[in-house]
């Protein structure tokens, strides 16, 4: 609800209701417009571009009707009507100084002392808001298991129809991992792993991973994973000029281990969007290739940051641990958890199949979700 | 071939014999080491990880032999050896001091005045030298035509299966680009698409994209592709400060054009690597959101940049346009060349599939093929 609006030529101010007060600008303003010669009524795409709005564009008239705001532009002498919840919702005239490394509100960084949330498999297929639930754990924390599933081979593909689509790889749809003779890949063997993201030689990365149980009676093969966004606050903390190094500068990493593949990437350890919100790790000791983009008088303090954020990964204080039972799995956000395994050896078996998927197919059900199911959505 | 070695604990210093130095540091040689108990020398992957390697690391011996360096390392009294040559195209003691929008070596920029580089369907199937060109044509230039194909149905995949893996998405493996009844997106109609990127609402997007058409004889509908990466370089000419704001901040992109999709993104419309590398453009005017990230004092400005960019895109003289013919389809790299196509109405029909795929597994096909045929990688 509005309560009063001025205007000069290129801004327009605002008095909401509760007693905000927001400036917005007239191109701002202009290419926002939700009429439906601007945007598409039956699509929401946007009919105009940037050089259809005239460069000279200004404010004749605002005023607010029935709590909205209505706005003449020129030269176009065109009247708009925004209501005040849109452009509440939309206002950018507010404080934005960001530390690098800020977490964007919604996710929940975590250590050992979380329970690893989960769901079941027969009711995210029969209720809604157990589906939600359990995307939205994804969503906030990361990973999130799921038990109680079938045990045929495959299974995973129906995890990932359940939210998005797998991505093809190399690897194939999917992959098996057991032990092999001659593993093109460390992971295709017994041995224990540090905890890692996925294919940080591929560019894009897969963003999901969904690891599936069909056998695990092994010793051993315990699943370990680590929030690497918390790895990298506690960097941050102890070691400001550290994180911004791991930040600031490209690592390589590479794969070679099979014929007609050659994946090399050059992405930083800590990504970070140009604002400085923290939205990606790549941390995989096996796939790390030389670093030959970080200043030689900046390299010793680099591998010391490299040193200390492998080291509250591999803290035991930071990593949830279960064993996947026949029929369990996991997904992991593979922007953001590592995951581990230790190692496993003697009688009995351990058979796991992995696939990728992407965020934007799960981030879009979820969303959906919440549009359609908006009382679920506390 | 090296000439001398020094060393002090923390660094060793190169001359190599064609008069070039370098130095590097004891905890990267240490962390590089080639020797099987380092590296699998099955599949070239890590074996240890960074804790495994002591922090007082230190040299204790440097010496040439047979023209490569051989190491010891205290306290794990440990010696290894690195041919020069390794040695060589690993130095990071060098100059990099990179302007922001640098562009990689190997990448040329372009605009109207280059022909549209090609090849033929029957050449890149019966030549691996007539491939390697194809895929490189798409690293340097970011597009490449394809000729002379099929006409049936999902021709596209098989140009997909050509180096790499279809990224599914909500829009299917495969998508049909003709006019529909009410569309659910504006490619879906005869209208006029001004040049874009395909998905910038997608993280991650999808970095490449086959357009490959089934019939085209309506008036119109031809297809024309700009160089992003050459037009972020003109505004970084022409107006550096405005550059520095659309990389700065994130742009916000959304679609929700049909049921049980909702996807959001949060990037920039030029993308830099943190050491200022430009390696990505969004630009599209239909699912541009409102932006909502940059500061209140800094919008006009953003906005004059994000106008600028748009009239190079829009310019006739950066466009390469042509008009495909059945059996033809081209790849853009998504995140850099835009595509845009004129509206086409009256007698006749435009069929085009359009599929997605990404850039790893056509860099990585690219690559493998090098290594196998370096004659032809000249």
């Amino acid at each position: 609800m509005l309560h009063a609006a001025t205007h000069d030529p290129s801004v327009v101010t605002l008095d909401f209701a509760n007693g905000t007060r927001a400036r917005f600008h007239a191109i701002w303003l202009r290419d926002n417009a939700l009429d439906p010669e601007t945007r598409d009524p039956g699509n929401g795409q946007r009919l105009i571009t940037i050089g259809d709005i005239p460069a000279d564009t200004s404010v004749s008239a605002a005023e607010v009707v029935e709590g909205d705001l209505r706005v003449t532009f020129q030269p176009e002498d065109k009247t708009v009507t925004f209501p005040a919840s849109w452009l509440a919702d939309h206002a950018y005239d507010r404080e934005m100084s960001h530390a690098k490394g800020w977490i964007a509100p919604g996710i929940t960084t975590w250590d050992a002392s979380i329970e690893a949330p989960g769901a079941d498999w027969a009711e995210v297929h029969r209720s809604t808001a157990a589906k939600r639930a359990w995307l939205a754990a994804v969503a906030e924390y990361g990973f999130a298991k799921l038990t109680g599933g079938p045990t045929e081979p495959e299974s995973l593909l129906k995890v990932a129809d359940l939210f998005g689509y797998v991505r093809e790889t190399n690897y194939g749809p999917y992959f098996e991992v057991r032990t092999e003779v001659n593993p093109t890949n460390l992971a295709f063997t017994g041995l224990g792993l540090q905890a890692h993201t996925d294919n940080p030689y591929r560019d894009p990365v897969p963003t999901l991973q969904i690891l599936y149980c069909l056998e695990n009676s092994a010793k051993g093969g315990d699943s370990i994973v680590v929030d690497g966004f918390r790895a990298a606050e506690r960097l941050r903390e102890e070691n400001p000029e550290g994180f911004a190094l791991l930040a600031g500068y490209p690592a390589r990493f590479e794969y070679r281990g099979s014929d007609g593949v050659c994946l090399r990437s050059r992405r930083p350890m800590i990504e970070l969007s140009p604002d400085g919100q923290l939205i990606g790790i790549r941390f995989n000791n096996r796939s790390a290739a030389p670093l030959v983009d970080i200043p030689f008088d900046r390299m010793e303090a680099y591998y010391a940051a490299y040193r200390q954020l492998a080291g509250y990964i591999d803290d035991p204080a930071m990593g949830v641990s279960f064993k996947l039972e026949p029929g369990e799995s996991f997904i992991v956000d593979n922007t953001r958890v590592l995951h581990a395994r230790t190692g496993y050896s003697g009688a009995g078996s351990r058979w796991l199949q992995g696939c990728y998927a992407d965020k934007d197919g799960l981030l879009s059900t979820l969303a959906a979700l919440d549009m359609t199911q908006p009382e679920a959505a506390e």
